[in-house]
C-alpha cells in the first residue's frame, strides 16, 4: 500500500477558485493524496456510501442528505460530477458548439466579417487544450456546491475498495454504512481489431486526456451513433476529410425518417462521408507505434484510408467488474448490474445507479436513479423506470425529438395529421422558414440550411403524438414540452399558448393555424 | 385614381420561388399592380374583411376560414405577414444573431480559428443588404402557405379604403362583408426634435428600407427599451462606439434586478455606453441633409456626439388615424383603437386586432387577437386578454423571463426561496456554470460570460413563481414552461422531469437537488 497524504477540507470553506487550484494540483498527478470532507464529529452511522461521485452518486447523495440521512461519496477523481464534466457531456458540447460555429464560418466564408475559410484546416488540439484548461471550472463548482450548499460528505482522489456490502476502504480508512450505492459509471467499448492499441486510436475519453499532436487532414471515425456523429461532425467542421465507418446504418436512433434524412443530408453537405455497411478490419502502424492507415471492408471491397487519427465510438460498457467480484451482484448481458425498479441489486442493501445499470446512459437517468435509490434507502418506497423521455443529439445542428415518429404514429392511429415546416411544396427545402436564433443568416442566404421540424398528431383526439426538430434552441423546450405531451397536449392547447417569436419550435403558431378546423388537416 | 394592373393568381398554383419572384418584381416598385387571389365563383358574402394582412389578419383569417367562414385580406404590401418579416421580428433576429456571433468572434479574437478582430469595424450595410435580399423568402412562404394550405382569399399590393363598416374599396373594386377586422399595425414613434428629419436618422423600419451608406464609427441610439438595446447591441458588436441615450433607465422592463444588472454589465463590458437620465436635444446637419452630430442633455451637462447615424427606438404608435376618420371608432390615449375583450371596437361589426389595439405589441397577441376576433365573428363567444405571458429580448445574449421577479415575490410571499446559477459565492460570476449550447467556449475560457439564471419559488407551497434566464436556447422553453408554471408547477415536479443535459435552463436539475428537502432552502 502506498503512503497517502490526507487533505482535510471539512472545516475549511474553499472558494470555487481555491477548489480549482486544488483540483489542478492533484488531477492525474497526485494519486497518493486524498481529499477528505468527512464530519468526524458526527457519530451517526452512514445511511449510504455512494461509490462513485458522478451524476448519480452526487444527486443521490443530495437527495438522501435532504431527506435527513447521512451519506458519504467516494470517488477516485479529485472532483465530483464524474465523467460528464471531465470527458463526456461537457467536451461533447464544446466540440458541438465548435462544429456549429465552423459551419457558419464556412457557409459565409469571405462574406460579412467571416474570413475566407477555403481549404483552411483548423486545429483540433487547440480546442482539446482549451477544454482541458477550462474543465476545472465545472469540477470546482461541483465540489463547492456539494460541500457548501448541499452539505455532503465525500472522500476524493482515492479509489474505494469494497470490503463487504456495508464496508468500503479508501485511502487506508474504513467506512461502514447501512447501504452501499454503486455508481461507477461506464467506459468506452474498446476496439478489438489488429492495431487498436496503437497511439492514434482514441475514444472520447482518451481524446481529451492524451491528445498531444494535430490529427492529419483525414480522420476515420468508427461508429454511427450519437458520439460518432457528434465528434465526427466536429472533426469534419475543422476542414478535415472525415469518414464514418458504420457497420449498419448511421443514426438509426433518430426515430422519424424524414428528420433523419434531413440530418444525414446536411452532414453530407458539410462533407462528412458516411460509409454504411462497412467495418474496420485492422489498423496499420507507422513504425513508431502511431497509426498510418485503416483497412476497411466496404460493400465495394476492401479500402485503405491513410490517417494518423482514428476515433472510436462503439458504445459504452458499464464498469461492473469490481463490484461483481467483491459482492457477487448479478450482472446482465451488456455488463450492466441488474437492478429492480427500486434500484436494488441482487445483494441486499446494495443499490446500483447511473450508467452502471445500462441503457439509457443519459444524464437524467443517472441523476434520477440516484435520487430514487436514496428515497428507497430512506424508507420511502419509490420505483423508477425511465420511459417516454425526450432525446437529442448534435451534428453541426441540434436534433431533438419526443414521442412517436410519423411512421410509428401511422402504425397505431388511423388519422395521423402532420404539421411541418418547411411544408410539402414543389420547392422542397428551399424555403426560408423555419428560422430562429442561430439560423437567421442561413434563412436569409441558404434557406435549406435553416432547419426542419415536424409535429405528429392524432387527428381524432387532436393530441400531439410526437415532435421532431432540427435547428438550434429547441432542445431545452423539449424537456417541458414532453411533460405537456404526456399530459395529453392537443393542437388546440398549443394554439392558446404564447409564443416568443421567432421561436425555434414553430409548433404553437402552426397548430394555431389549424386549431380552428373541426377536421384537422396536414400543414 | 391611378390605373391598376390586376395580377390574378387565384387559379394558379405559384411555387414559393415563383411567389418570391413576383414579390420582388412588385415590392416598393409597382404600387399600381394589385395581386388578386379572390374566388369570384363563390357568391357567399364575406364573413369578414381583414384590413391588413400582418400577423393578426393572417391568423384571424386562417381561424375564420378553418371554422367554415369566408374571409378576405387586403394589404398594401405584395406579401402577407406584415411588418414582422419585412422590418420587425425577422431583421431584429438577424441583427441579434450577428451581435451574438460578433461577441464570440471578438472574445476569442486571434485564438482558435477566429481572426484578429482588434480595431476591426464590420459592415452594417452588408448585413442590411443581406436581409433585404433574404426577406423575400419568408414573404413568399406566407403567400404560398396562405393560399395553397390555408385556402385564404386576399388582395395584395394595394391599399384598402374603408367606405363604411361593411365595405372596403381596393384597386378599384368594392368588397362587402358582414364584419370588418382592422389589423393595420403600428409605426415607430417619430422623433420630434430639430434635425429629426435629416437623412441619417433611422428607425428599425427605415433602416432596412433605405440605408445606403456605411454608418460612422460612432452611433447614437435614442431609447432604452427592447428595440434600442437589440439594435444598439448589434451596432456595438460591429466595433462601433455605440451610445444609448436613455431618458430614464435602460431596460426597465427586465423584472428581476439581479438579472437586469447582469444584462447591463455584459452590455457595458462589450463597450455599449449607457447614458441614462439623458435626452437628445437636437441633431446637427452636415450641410448636405445628412447628420453631423447629436446634442445631448446629460446629468453632466450638454454634450455633442459626432456621428452620421442616429437610430431612434422610441416606441410604436398604432396606425389608428385612417379607421378613426372613416368609421369614428373610439381611440385611446396611446392612439390605439379601443376594443373590448371580444376585440369589438365602439362600432358594431368592426373589430380591431394586433398592434393597432396597443400594448403588448407582441407576436402572440397579434395572432391570438386575430383568432379570437374570428371566433366571435363566427358566433363562438370568446374573450381574450393577454396576461401572465413570458417575455424576452436580445442584447448580445438572449434574455427570457416569466412570472415574478425576486422582489415582486418577496413583496407577496413570506418564504421566498431562490435557486440560481452561478450561486451566491465569494467567486461571484467567476464560475463556469451555467453553460450550454452557444456558451461552451465562454464557460471554458471566460466563465463570467456563460450566463445567469434564476428560479423564484414560494417555499411554503413549493410552487415556481418566476423564472429568469440570460444565455441562449431558453427562449423557446419559456413558452412551455410558462404553461406549466400557470398550472402550479412545483420544485418537486421539476425534479421528476427528464433534462436534456447540458440544458440551457438548469431548473430541473437544480430543483432536483432541493426537492428532497422538507423545508426548501436557497441554492
Amino acid at each position: 500500500m502506498t503512503t497517502t497524504k490526507f487533505i482535510n477540507v471539512h472545516d475549511e470553506k474553499l472558494t470555487i477558485e481555491q477548489w480549482g487550484n486544488l483540483i489542478e494540483s492533484l488531477d492525474g498527478k497526485n494519486m497518493d493524496a486524498a481529499i477528505f470532507n468527512v464530519d468526524d464529529k458526527d457519530d451517526r452511522e452512514y445511511d449510504a456510501i455512494f461509490l462513485g461521485g458522478g451524476a448519480g452518486g452526487r444527486f443521490g447523495s443530495a437527495c438522501l442528505r435532504a431527506m435527513g440521512g447521512r451519506q458519504l461519496i467516494i470517488d477516485r477523481w479529485p472532483f465530483l460530477g464524474g465523467s460528464c464534466p471531465h470527458n463526456a457531456c461537457v467536451p461533447h458540447h464544446v466540440f458541438s458548439d465548435c462544429a456549429s460555429e465552423l459551419m457558419l464560418q464556412r457557409t459565409f466564408s469571405g462574406t460579412l466579417w467571416f474570413p475566407n475559410m477555403d481549404g483552411v484546416v483548423t486545429s483540433i488540439k487547440d480546442v482539446v487544450d482549451l477544454f482541458r484548461r477550462g474543465r476545472t471550472g465545472p469540477h470546482a463548482m461541483m465540489n463547492y456546491q456539494s460541500k457548501e450548499q448541499l452539505d455532503l460528505e465525500y472522500v476524493l482522489n482515492a479509489p474505494g475498495r469494497i470490503v463487504d456490502r456495508h464496508t468500503v476502504e479508501v485511502a487506508g480508512r474504513r467506512f461502514t454504512a447501512k447501504n452501499l450505492v454503486l455508481g461507477l459509471g461506464a467506459r468506452p467499448q474498446a476496439l478489438d481489431i489488429p492495431g487498436s492499441g496503437l497511439k492514434g486510436v482514441y475514444s472520447n475519453v482518451s481524446l481529451v486526456e492524451t491528445l498531444d499532436y494535430e490529427p492529419s487532414d483525414t480522420i476515420v471515425v468508427l461508429g454511427g451513433g450519437k458520439t460518432a456523429v457528434e465528434y465526427g461532425s466536429f472533426f469534419s467542421a475543422t476542414g478535415r476529410r472525415t469518414i464514418l465507418i458504420v457497420r449498419t446504418k448511421c443514426l438509426k436512433l433518430i426515430p422519424d425518417a424524414e428528420i433523419r434524412t434531413y440530418v444525414l443530408e446536411r452532414m453530407k453537405e458539410q462533407g462528412v462521408e458516411l460509409w454504411e455497411g462497412s467495418e474496420a478490419l485492422r489498423i496499420e502502424d507507422d513504425g513508431k507505434d502511431g497509426v498510418e492507415a485503416v483497412i476497411v471492408r466496404t460493400p465495394d471491397g476492401e479500402k485503405r484510408i491513410e490517417t494518423n487519427f482514428v476515433f472510436t465510438a462503439l458504445g459504452e460498457v458499464p464498469n461492473s467488474e469490481m463490484p461483481a467480484r467483491a459482492l457477487s451482484v448479478k450482472v446482465g448481458p451488456s455488463n450492466e448490474i441488474l437492478v429492480n425498479s427500486q434500484l436494488q441489486t441482487s445483494v441486499p442493501n446494495v443499490y446500483a445507479i447511473g450508467d452502471l445499470i445500462g441503457a439509457p446512459m443519459e444524464m437524467f437517468k443517472a441523476r434520477k436513479s440516484g435520487m430514487y435509490a436514496a428515497r428507497n434507502i430512506m424508507g420511502v418506497e419509490a420505483h423508477y423506470e425511465p420511459k417516454d423521455f425526450p432525446d437529442f443529439l448534435h451534428t453541426h445542428y441540434e436534433v431533438s425529438w419526443l414521442g412517436l415518429s410519423e411512421a410509428e404514429a401511422r402504425a397505431r392511429y388511423k388519422n395521423v395529421v402532420i404539421i411541418k415546416i418547411p411544408p410539402n411544396s414543389p420547392d422542397g427545402l428551399n424555403a426560408a422558414l423555419p428560422a430562429s436564433d442561430r439560423t437567421m443568416l442561413y434563412a436569409m442566404a441558404k434557406p435549406h440550411m435553416s432547419g426542419y421540424q415536424k409535429l405528429v398528431i392524432d387527428g381524432d383526439s387532436r393530441r400531439v403524438l410526437g415532435a421532431h426538430h432540427v435547428g438550434y434552441g429547441a432542445k431545452d423546450a423539449f424537456q417541458y414540452l414532453n411533460v405537456l405531451v404526456k399530459q395529453g397536449l392537443t393542437v388546440d392547447d398549443l394554439g392558446e399558448m404564447d409564443e416568443l417569436f421567432l421561436n425555434p419550435t414553430y409548433y404553437i403558431q402552426l397548430s394555431r393555424l389549424r386549431s380552428g378546423c373541426q377536421h384537422l388537416a396536414d400543414l
